[in-house]
């Protein structure tokens, strides 16, 4: 297709397939004249990515590096889905760079393998300590429970991961970012649902 | 006590303190002088309340949203918490202020009971579409997965719901804001302990 069809496939504006182009996200098309080239539909499916990543809040050089990934995996799927992971937001800044002794005490109370240079045990650290500060400090009955819960959903997340190294951190990284506001909205949701219950007289 | 024990005994300067009286955050203390006002457990406990708020990101006015609900609470505790929660972030325009259609079809499948002008509603029209927009739309059987699990972790969050409305409302409030980034990065990383098992050669 033409660069006009590409824009109408894609539902990108020219200038940012341009910028794209220049910037090494997308991929030259295969040139039929000076002037023009021809482009198929890996970059439909790849400007879909892009803007799918762009949504998820994170900056050029973070799709880059996504993108990266999925072209040149590392070893292992667990290493290569725990750096493309770490591109999405929340960025922390390395001021804090300690040990995070809450993160890991409530991991080992989990169970769980863990890389300690992974972003979200620095996030799940910060907001063990913020709930600490604000007087609701996580306790071995609410961590058991969480973990239970979130575990559930993680197994159902995983148990849909495709085959292929490439769809799979595509799966991972949109994934986690897409579907982290559906599970915080469902929660506010059914505290609203159970709240009412509460409420309601007893019958 | 005076001003400058209440600085040390809540960790909030001076400044910030003065800011908070002026903006009636913080109810005054009782004028011992003309320049000198002595402050009790109330303010140290307002003062914690205040900067707990500020640290999940509420600017002031909604702050004070917050504490004129817990001081002033609505004919119903539903009511109160609904309103409460709806002034934590994040801020969505009402730009697309439409009928929620797909938070609606799925509230509907859980069987849940909800207020439509609820933020969550919104906030899980948005992220429902984004994840229709991505390629990994909700499906009926992942709904049904994660409304079971969220719902686990939402009883638990209610069976501690302190009694007083007031207590209640900064429970909440608090809860909900400091517990939604602990429940996000605990998936993340339950996703890297299932992945590092799948990867593991069986024995």
């Amino acid at each position: 297709m033409r660069v006009s069809q590409l824009v109408a496939a894609s539902g990108v504006p020219l200038a940012t397939i341009k910028y794209y182009l220049r910037e090494g996200l997308l991929m030259p098309g295969i040139s039929t004249s000076a002037t023009q080239s021809t482009y198929g539909d890996e970059h439909v499916e790849r400007l879909a990515l892009i803007k799918a990543l762009a949504g998820a809040g994170l900056p050029i050089d973070r799709i880059r590096t996504v993108l990266r990934l999925i072209e040149y995996p590392e070893a292992s799927l667990f290493q290569t889905l725990g750096r493309a992971i770490a591109e999405l937001p929340p960025y922390l800044d390395d001021a804090d760079a300690e040990d995070y002794p809450l993160a890991k005490a409530a991991l080992e109370k989990l169970g769980q393998v863990y890389d300690p240079r992974f972003v979200a045990v620095a996030q799940l650290d910060r907001a063990l300590r913020a709930a600490e500060e604000v007087g609701i400090p996580m306790t071995d009955e609410r961590l058991e429970v969480y973990g239970r819960h979130v575990r559930g959903i993680a197994d159902y997340d995983l148990s849909l991961m495709p085959d292929t190294v490439e769809a799979a951190v595509e799966y991972s990284v949109i994934g986690t970012a897409v579907y982290e506001p559906v599970i915080t909205a469902l929660r506010r949701l059914a505290h609203q649902d159970i709240a009412s219950a509460l409420e309601r007289p007893a019958t």
